[in-house]
């Protein structure tokens, strides 16, 4: 299956790169059937009309794919290289994420912040993995400066914070997950959350869980913690 | 604590990039406490000295801790991006994993696999995570040309192969980890298994297991399969 994304359904045509895409390497030519999300589930089975560069389409088919019965909700202390930033969210996109909020902590370096969440780029990234891994919902993802303004407003059933003081035994997100139901998990930065941060969070209702015996970086932890919720909603049904 | 790594305990120095490190990132000197592993178990206390360029120690303690209660063992069809192989082995080293061998399929492109299977430069990737999560056991590291032969010589207890012919509903590897003993998860290339080294690994006593409901690429199979073999041995005991 030839899967294309096009978020606004009222354009029937192919965005620059993809339709370079759709002629140049897929060889696709006028008539052949490709399909088309809005990255909001729906999928359009839809005839190419190609006229040099512009690749347009005509719906032939559509249908609406229901969201699962489960959401899985991303909170991360971006790091301080965009490339990993760029691979958590290519992962978490292929394993499957209905939002991801980068957010600012005390530890988070500011300086570079714009260059290493750009969320432009990490919007395509997001495109392009949720085309590869054939499904037709886009995560929503986004930058947040205030984290208690963030945390207040969160009304996830289960909303959990990798956290584990030295030495205490902690459930594994895995136990702590809201199966069917919407589950956050917030992951901190290099350097970890302040004191202060770790009670705000409590105060507003989080749990502390553990990630697993071993100390992962940030960009591990967020994609250990997203299979995990994954997991848990598939394994416990 | 500041861990090295040196394999062989019989030279009390360090070697140039981490004599580098721990004199200029770290600006230790001669006196302070570092500690120093073999990546087979062992943690040694050692007091530094620094004389020039080189960076030796003595040992004050040592202790070794046993290896853990089960092993993970990853066979993974390399990808033909060297990136991917190196960061599928940082991933899968912080999450713990006993060994990983990339395995040559019908499939995977042979052309350029000695650049894109490094093992000098795999094994350096593997020692910078395991000192990163405090680990103390490298993981084995190989590649392997003979798929049938490779297949023929495991002996662990539970042998799974992420394979899912379409419309099936299969059990997910966390259910069919071997819990407190080993587990070898083999996960194919772009392009997936010919229906013959299926039916080869279903001869040697291999089960098929499947992954969860979205596709993954190759380096997103193998890390979210080797974090569920681990959450296995976590939650189930």
């Amino acid at each position: 299956m030839h899967l294309f994304y096009q978020p606004d359904i009222k354009i029937k045509e192919l965005d620059e790169e993809e339709a370079r895409h759709s002629t140049k390497v897929l060889r696709l030519g006028s008539g052949d059937i490709i399909y088309v999300t809005d990255g909001k589930g729906l999928l359009q089975k839809c005839a190419l009309e190609i006229n040099g560069k512009k690749v347009k389409y005509s719906v032939l088919e559509a249908e609406i794919t229901p969201k699962r019965a489960y959401s899985v909700h991303m909170a991360i202390a971006p790091t301080r290289k965009a490339e990993r930033n760029e691979w958590m969210v290519e992962k978490m996109t292929e394993m499957g994420v209905e939002r991801i909020d980068f957010i600012v902590t005390t530890n988070t370096i500011k300086e570079s912040l714009n260059r290493v969440v750009n969320l432009g780029r990490l919007n395509k990234i997001a495109a392009s993995a949720m085309k590869q891994s054939q499904q037709l919902y886009m995560p929503e993802i986004t930058l947040n400066q205030n984290f208690n303004g963030f945390l207040e407003t969160r009304t996830e059933k289960a909303k959990l914070l990798a956290y584990v003081p030295d030495n205490q035994l902690m459930k594994h997100v895995y136990q702590c997950t809201a199966v069917e139901d919407s589950t956050l998990l917030l992951i901190g930065p290099e350097g970890d959350f302040t004191p202060a941060e770790v009670d705000a969070a409590l105060k507003y209702g989080f749990t502390t869980v553990s990630l697993g015996a071993t100390r992962l970086r940030t960009e591990t932890a967020a994609i250990a913690g997203c299979h995990a919720i994954n997991l848990a909603n598939l394994t416990n049904i």
